[in-house]
């Protein structure tokens, strides 16, 4: 943690940093070891031939369209080229951040929440008007380092042109780095080409404009189309955030070791393909499990066996060389309330102890994810501020976007949408 | 922590503990070094003649009441002869509870509160009845293995009948270990003698029945209430929770790395001096510090420069080979919001990744402190059975008080007074 009341005695400038949790290297020898076994005896699932065929190239013993894989062996491709810290770039310059390393984590809002509490306190579906003024919040914010991605979802648009109009609210009303989409590969190279063309810079070694949430399905599973995307994205040298996001007991193991035992066995799986793809391809790794409730059938967010996970799922990270990811103040509960804030502080807590670099889901969350209230996504953003943040950026509003972008982004929406997403 | 839900890999079995936070070991010797020129330098005032005679005898340079020592003598003191763990033990000894080590930290209720919120929301002043409601609470709570002192102010009895009548409330309402009074040598020394008669075994090395909070009054000084009281549970052989509580700004420098240093330089003087007075008495240090508001002349509960304190507080104390204290669930908030939930949350989480072994105002703290609420006590300790209690205990009723303690406590509270408090 950095403190901006510190005078600071150069000698003593490591204290303001909080401590990264000390995991016992035992342990993490015992996860590395099982999740070896996982990866070498039973495999992982990919429901995509081409990545299938690039692992069977790289020593995977393919059956059917599982791959058993040498653990050791990823962790050498992912230690060859993977960087510890990567920049990821925005519009304005002077909003770039670098993820991963010794500093403060990044942090993005909430993804994926069907509804939005607005601050009359009227829960609503999300709209593409919801979705601009989210955006909107969170420039104006100093903890966001990052406007994120389908910080709703926006009901009242067409699916096929989400991406480009959520692409047109984060260079709209903002100018600060924002996560890519991964509706579809083709989608995906859509957006990063356009970015690519907003950030208008050239970009070197370990630098990038967009990181994508490549999301595999536990048990063992990567789907078709974060594979496809996976692909796509290292290729154009943007960045992964490789995550394993476990119901404990549902579709992971009900221990803390089991699921970072599975979770990390199925990280190593993708971020070596990542790597398989393009040497050097930025990855950030998450191992993410929270207790599945099998009376209400729900994960029970903010659940302090969850925080444990972090810090180990830290350390691996801290081992292996790459950024690590961590949830934000995420919860159960359904209003701002007592719970909301403990089960936040808490895992806030851990994310920040665990050393990640990028904390989604930081601000907003309420009820599983279900909803963004954009009063608790001040709150939230007010307690990172004090928690961790080096230095308030300057709040100032968006450098306006490039009218030939912005003409462009309307044109493939409107007529020359096939180009984009086809 | 350890989780219930565990099945258990014995190789793996370090998972389930908090790892502890890992604080480079150059901030640790900055801050020892900086607290030994404050103690070399400066000194620290003793507002008790006879702790300056005995640490005259030790090596202290006497000017006044100021008393300059020697940093790494006193160390050499404490590390000779305080234990890293005792047993602190309870009038059932199946409710003894170590404290240091490896294990989870002992928790306790707030000490001090003078106003209750009992569950019907109504404020009032601490009352004789609501202390024996609040020691029945928490005895029932699972989550807290020591039922405090002071929980609330009794402000309906005399204060000189308090020390008897809090004794009496503890034994009476609970079986498990509380804490001592520092009212007045003479009433520590009466709770002491009164508690052994009510524990009722012989205590080996390492063994005690009552932990006291004796407090520093900084910047660097000691009272001499405290320092009689130091003295007098010491050569009983019972244990003393050395701290130093400051106030950023006011009471302390505005700085972590400053408080660190006038912290350690406070209590390793308050250590070594119990040391002095008796080889081997357990000691608990305690390092606490959150910022001063000077606009509202209040502490601000709750900061996150505090858990980074904390951290660094528990390397240090590691370090030393003494437990260490830890604040719980406190918040400057008035009313048990998303606020408190939030603070209480984060400061929990930092006495637990410091591997604090005491931790006290872990449950029931609103405002400051300055009110305890029934309702926050419950939902504390809920979050803290759910974050690092090992195994509940069972809920039983506390064993009868045996009569003649009652009778001989009821004495001494009416004719016989004198005895224990002149």
């Amino acid at each position: 943690m950095h403190f901006s009341t510190e005078t600071g005695h150069p000698t003593l400038a490591d204290l303001f940093l909080t401590p990264p949790a000390a995991v016992e290297s035992s342990a993490l020898d015992a996860i590395e070891q099982a999740a070896d076994r996982v990866l070498g005896e039973i495999g992982i699932r990919f429901q995509d031939p081409d990545s299938i065929e690039r692992l069977k190239a790289a020593g995977g013993a393919v059956e059917g369209d599982v791959v058993r894989l040498d653990g050791p062996g990823l962790r050498r491709i992912i230690r060859a080229s993977a960087p510890e810290r990567f920049l990821l770039r925005a519009r304005n310059p002077a909003r770039d951040t670098p993820v991963g390393g010794a500093g403060a984590p990044v942090f993005a809002p909430v993804y994926g929440a069907p509804d939005v509490l607005a601050d009359d306190s009227v829960r609503q579906r999300g709209t593409l008007g919801l979705y601009e003024r989210l955006v909107a919040e969170c420039h104006l914010s100093p903890a966001l380092g990052n406007t994120g991605q389908m910080i709703c979802v926006i009901n009242d648009i067409a699916e096929a042109d989400r991406p480009l109009q959520m692409l047109r609210a984060h260079l709209s009303f903002s100018d600060k780095p924002f996560m890519g989409t991964v509706a579809s590969a083709a989608a995906t190279r859509d957006i990063i080409d356009l970015t690519a063309q907003a950030v208008n810079r050239p970009a070197a070694e370990r630098e990038c404009n967009l990181l994508h949430l490549i999301n595999c399905t536990p048990p063992l599973t990567y789907w078709e189309s974060p594979l496809q995307c996976l692909r796509v994205v290292a290729e154009a040298g943007e960045a992964s955030m490789v995550s394993s996001y476990m119901m404990m007991g549902a579709t992971g193991p009900a221990t803390a070791a089991g699921a970072l035992i599975q979770g990390y066995a199925e990280v190593l799986a993708g971020m070596a393909l990542a790597q398989l793809w393009r040497p050097g391809a930025p990855v950030v790794m998450g191992i993410l499990a929270w207790p599945f409730d099998m009376r209400s059938m729900l994960p029970n967010f903010g659940d302090p066996v969850s925080q444990s996970i972090q810090l180990h799922a830290g350390a691996l990270g801290r081992r292996l060389g790459v950024p690590v990811r961590a949830d934000g103040a995420v919860t159960s509960a359904k209003v701002d309330d007592a719970q909301a804030g403990a089960d936040g502080g808490r895992v806030l807590s851990a994310a920040v102890s665990s050393r990640a670099g990028f904390v989604l889901h930081a601000a907003g969350w309420l009820e599983q994810g279900r909803c963004i209230s954009i009063d608790k996504l001040r709150r939230d953003a007010a307690m990172i501020s004090r928690s961790c943040f080096p230095a308030a950026l300057p709040c100032e509003p968006p450098l306006p976007l490039d009218a030939a972008i912005d003409a462009e982004i309307r044109d493939r929406l409107s007529g020359g949408r096939g180009r984009g997403t086809a």
